[in-house]
């Protein structure tokens, strides 16, 4: 199919809508709007499956914008097709209030299937997607009834082509031949500092190629082109398919055609008018929106509605056939937890049973919580044994059995994180990942987009300190928790022994508002004795007074995780001293700090100052709660080889050290 | 050239002080030395142009065991060859104190060369120290004088392949024609959840090739194939080369040979018996060195010290020829800066300037230094131009011109911070990096590796708050300053303006003990008048009293950066209404903590304790310095698209915000 004037026209209205917007707002990138809007446009008029009307469509086909500085692009096909956005927003691009932000918002403007704008993440979170779309499809489509089966398309740029995580994505993406997954890849040769033969001359076609992808090359501004293309990509369904669109940035400006400098930065009035001229668009005002542009494209509305109406109609034909698996499906998407579905939970764990790791406790957790909800999955980065976070008897998700709930990720953490957001913007899965404590670094960016997001995604981690022992300082994690802690919208939960890990658990599957990291421990602790000690269940609110040796102490003992045992342990020994010691378990700021103050006064009463808190890692900002007067112990400094419990001891983690720091504190030693 | 008796020997040494070390720690990983002895020996034994008795020689060939997890085999090649490590500290593998630490720790262990672990920067490092080769030798060789041209190996593992890190470095490399850097990829299959085919289907010899590196495949246990292969490898200026050697994990192990379980777990008494049987290795006693391996690679010392001899004349002809040369090649060595060196930095911003960034203050900054400072280079992840760090007038690093200071190392975060470090561990340079802040992220596990090693990088980031606008959240550091604050070793700075601007470069260019990382405005700031205020050189402690209404003020207001100036005019507005505030600049804590007590004592008086801070950003951790009782004016969710001054004030930033909240905190309101 080749160009009509229509075509034209509305390809000029994307263009100059976003050419306008980033002009007004002085601000934003016009270049590649200009060279990308005729693939965009292809795919987006007629190829995408969507209903704008109904942005929760769960079978609608997924469309990423991984290259998200150019949201200017993206809020003129989300207007145009009717999505709940207005010319005004666009008019206010990247102002205060508009849902046009400086880069594309999930949840802020209707339509955006994932925040973008850190390079290559959206590349990841649309494998993600194709790989929930590929899980529930396997799960649920029956012979003649294929109720899940949609593309997930995604354009990238030539940074996001550089960037590690696209090629963890795509290695990992090809490895499980996710043939409904489509990226459009817009080869301008320009970035920032100049054209990109500087800094990246590698062939691209032949990395994907290595990676298992089909690949295709063409002129990325030739509609049919493009057309054949997607086509062909739709076609094949054992691999994923990438797209090699040569375009040309700031296509249509005389001046700047081309250049580096127009991928971030406004092309000027003059030069606007110019391009204007040069491309034949011929209105004065600008955000024209000529009347026939906006009839053609509003057609998706109605497109995507009776597209939606069949959909219905099959899933109700579905709903006959197999009823139960229509209403767990239904479930799954609402991501309803059955009734009684932490009832086994409780008493997994008694204070006579052998001590046993948090990992290991979260082990067993978690393979309870799958046998009751069938939505939750996930996986590890090549860690699964070490971290204990497989699901017995869930299978392997791989390209011969997409049923599998248990994700081989490999050692790829960065995509690991932005492939379970992904997963979990799709919907109808709670997806956890995993891998060591110290290997958060290496997802952090794409545990921050889940906080942002707001997405329900279980980060679990393991080995948690510099008790890690043997594997020396590179594995031995020390300023991670309080990295986390500082994250907005994240929360971070270190369980002090198996029963808290229980309640952990259970914070982070009811927690459907926010991403939740767990922390677990490498080595065994001892399950603490809640007939003695206060329940486990004070960890919902994020601390609580675990052990009082008298009704008014004289100091307060902050322990997480591991070193709760400690805490209690110094505060025995204190007892027999005649040093009266309150015990609080802290497990996660997060928590405790959105407890009403009330309550928080009650565990930290604000007249008590002798505070001393332990916990194995970085001090700094311990005196959120024991203030300028308190002594915290903890680790000042990168960790060390040794066995666990010879490192901790000599970075001086015992009750004895409690002991002395608290008579110091009281200025009794 | 075949295996000789001898060499069987040696490489059977290798594998049993691996495997008993391992055995004895009862931890470790024995599977992949079995298999990759071989190349580690042959390489070592035939083509590694090294003394042992000298690790300092600067034109050494490097070598670097990205697969940090195999140390110990690396360990019995160290002692071997003669390097300044013990059989017990061998036998101490894995133990406190001992050289042979869990996973290989540069300065712990004479002849590592990088600290390795975290999968892939080991890999990403030799490309940095492949780049310091190639920069050192394009400015200093001269015809007939080659004093720098060495090799640069790395051992990698399916691990490291998959890591993005080593994708983004793999592809810098081929860009820039690395002809010195050689990787033997250990392609045994294995990793710890099995079969690499579970997550790992790429061909990797495509995909290198795709990114311009010479591919050689071979039998990696067939030390003909790998002597041949290291010489082709050797014999390819133009390309970096990538030799993919197909080895057996755990070979020659009856029971375990070619499983996942010999990864990372000891072979057991009885299998490591049976293995040394089959393998013909016919010492009961572990830890067994045969005298004639110790004599044959012990010749190591003699070769190393006749090749440096070697070196060592040309190096005193080349100086005869080129004293000034080698003169600055010494000085570039020793990174001795001039005299003089920061003497036009003092004067280079007045109180009448006009407003200017610290990102721009930082792009005069570094100019300067570069004019005096010819061992200072550095680069940007496709930002130099918004993060203002380009050296001018300096050349770009490519391989049409090696002498280039300026090193375009793409959308490559991750990998960026790796390379810098690789070059910091060559030496003959100061190298520095940039970026967002926010996109420190991407980068943190390379800047922990940098702390770790201790090593002196600049780390420059820009854009440092929400007052980013229009970008939006995904552009809008929060939590970073506070992560970086909690890692141990880094000295993070946040300079308020471009006096103070001025100091942080003097404090990263004189700190040679570890990494800086500056964080610095995109938005304009005024000059501060230091006639007025307190100098600026007061950042060198890290926090300073600038200002103070009255000798004895009624309340302590703690300012960084941007937000030091609204903390000053908070300051005045309040001293019209009769409350005397002191304001603190507190630029870095890191540098203030390692004051002494009186000095700190003196800025933030114990007994004052009505105390505020403002810094844009996350406020948990400020009770480091306001205590329980002050007040924390910051950041406590993530950004927002807008204006950056209407993005600030609505966030609650102005000098009426500090004045409301003091009032308040002093009952006055």
């Amino acid at each position: 199919m080749s160009m009509t004037a229509t075509d034209n026209q509305c390809i000029n209205t994307i263009r100059f809508l976003a050419v306008d917007a980033v002009q007004k707002a002085n601000s934003g990138h016009p270049g590649a709007p200009l060279g990308q809007s005729p693939m965009a446009y292809v795919l987006w008029d007629r190829f995408l499956k969507h209903n704008p009307h109904d942005v929760d469509w769960p079978d609608r086909d997924r469309f990423v914008l991984s290259v998200g500085h150019l949201s200017a692009m993206l809020y003129p096909l989300l207007y145009l097709t009717g999505y709940d956005i207005s010319l005004e927003d666009i008019k206010q691009f990247r102002q205060w209030g508009s849902k046009a932000g400086g880069h594309p918002e999930y949840k802020l403007a209707p339509g955006v299937e994932a925040t973008t704008g850190p390079l290559g993440q959206g590349f990841a979170m649309a494998v993600g997607m194709a790989v929930a779309e590929r899980w529930i499809a396997a799960r649920y489509n029956r012979l003649g009834y294929e109720i899940f089966n949609h593309f997930t398309y995604v354009i990238e740029s030539d940074g996001g082509m550089m960037e590690g995580i696209t090629s963890e994505a795509a290695s990992l993406a090809g490895t499980l031949r996710l043939g409904k997954l489509i990226c459009l890849y817009d080869d301008n040769d320009i970035s920032i500092e100049g054209n990109t033969d500087i800094a990246f001359a590698e062939n691209v076609g032949q990395r994907f190629k290595a990676y298992g992808w089909q690949v295709i090359s063409i002129d990325g501004m030739d509609l049919s082109a493009v057309d054949e293309a997607i086509r062909m990509a739709q076609a094949d369904d054992g691999h994923p398919s990438l797209i090699i669109c040569k375009t040309i940035i700031a296509y249509g400006s005389p001046n700047k055609e081309g250049s580096a400098s127009t991928h971030g930065t406004p092309l000027g009035e003059e030069e606007v008018r110019l391009t204007k001229d040069n491309l034949g668009w011929t209105y004065e005002e600008a955000f024209t929106v000529p009347s026939e542009v906006l009839a053609h494209c509003r057609q998706a509305v109605e497109r995507g509605n009776k597209q939606q109406q069949e959909w219905k109609k099959k899933l109700s034909e579905y709903q006959k056939a197999y009823p139960l698996e229509a209403e767990q499906l239904e479930k799954d998407l609402r991501k309803e937890l059955p009734q009684g579905w932490d009832s086994e939970l409780e008493e997994m764990f008694k204070a006579d049973d052998n001590p046993i790791a948090t990992r290991k406790a979260s082990g067993r957790v978690i393979n309870k919580i799958a046998q009751k909800v069938p939505f939750f999955m996930g996986g590890s980065a090549d860690l699964a044994p070490s971290v204990n976070a497989r699901l017995e008897d869930c299978g392997d998700f791989s390209f011969q059995d997409y049923t599998g709930r248990n994700i081989h990720f490999g050692i790829r953490e960065h995509a690991m994180g932005a492939i379970a957001n992904g997963i979990a913007l799709h919907g109808g899965a709670i997806p956890f990942t995993s891998t060591f404590f110290t290997f958060s670094d290496y997802m952090r960016p794409s545990v921050r987009m889940a906080a942002l997001m707001g997405l329900q995604v279980v980060f679990i981690f393991s080995h948690d300190s510099i008790a890690v022992g043997e594997d020396g300082p590179t594995h031995e994690p020390v300023e991670q928790l309080m990295g986390f802690r500082a994250m907005p919208n994240l929360i971070t939960i270190r369980p002090a022994d198996a029963t808290e890990t229980v309640e952990a658990w259970k914070v982070a599957m009811e927690n459907s508002k926010s991403p939740t990291a767990l922390v677990f421990s490498r080595q065994d602790l001892p399950v603490l004795n809640r007939k003695i000690l206060a329940s486990a269940s004070g960890l919902r609110r994020g601390g609580y007074v675990i052990w009082d040796a008298a009704k008014k102490p004289d100091v307060i003992i902050i322990g997480t995780g591991s070193e709760l045992h400690i805490a209690l342990e110094g505060g025995r020994l204190l007892k027999d001293k005649g040093i009266m010691a309150r015990v609080v378990s802290l497990p996660s700021w997060d928590l405790f700090d959105a407890q009403p103050e009330s309550y928080r006064n009650e565990v930290l009463p604000p007249d008590m100052r002798a505070r001393i808190s332990v916990e194995a890692g970085a001090t700094t900002g311990w005196e959120r709660y024991i203030g300028l007067d308190g002594t915290a112990i903890g680790v000042s400094c990168f960790g060390a080889t040794g066995k666990g419990e010879v490192v901790y001891e000599k970075y001086g983690f015992s009750a004895q050290r409690v002991v002395d720091e608290v008579l110091r504190l009281l200025h009794r030693k």
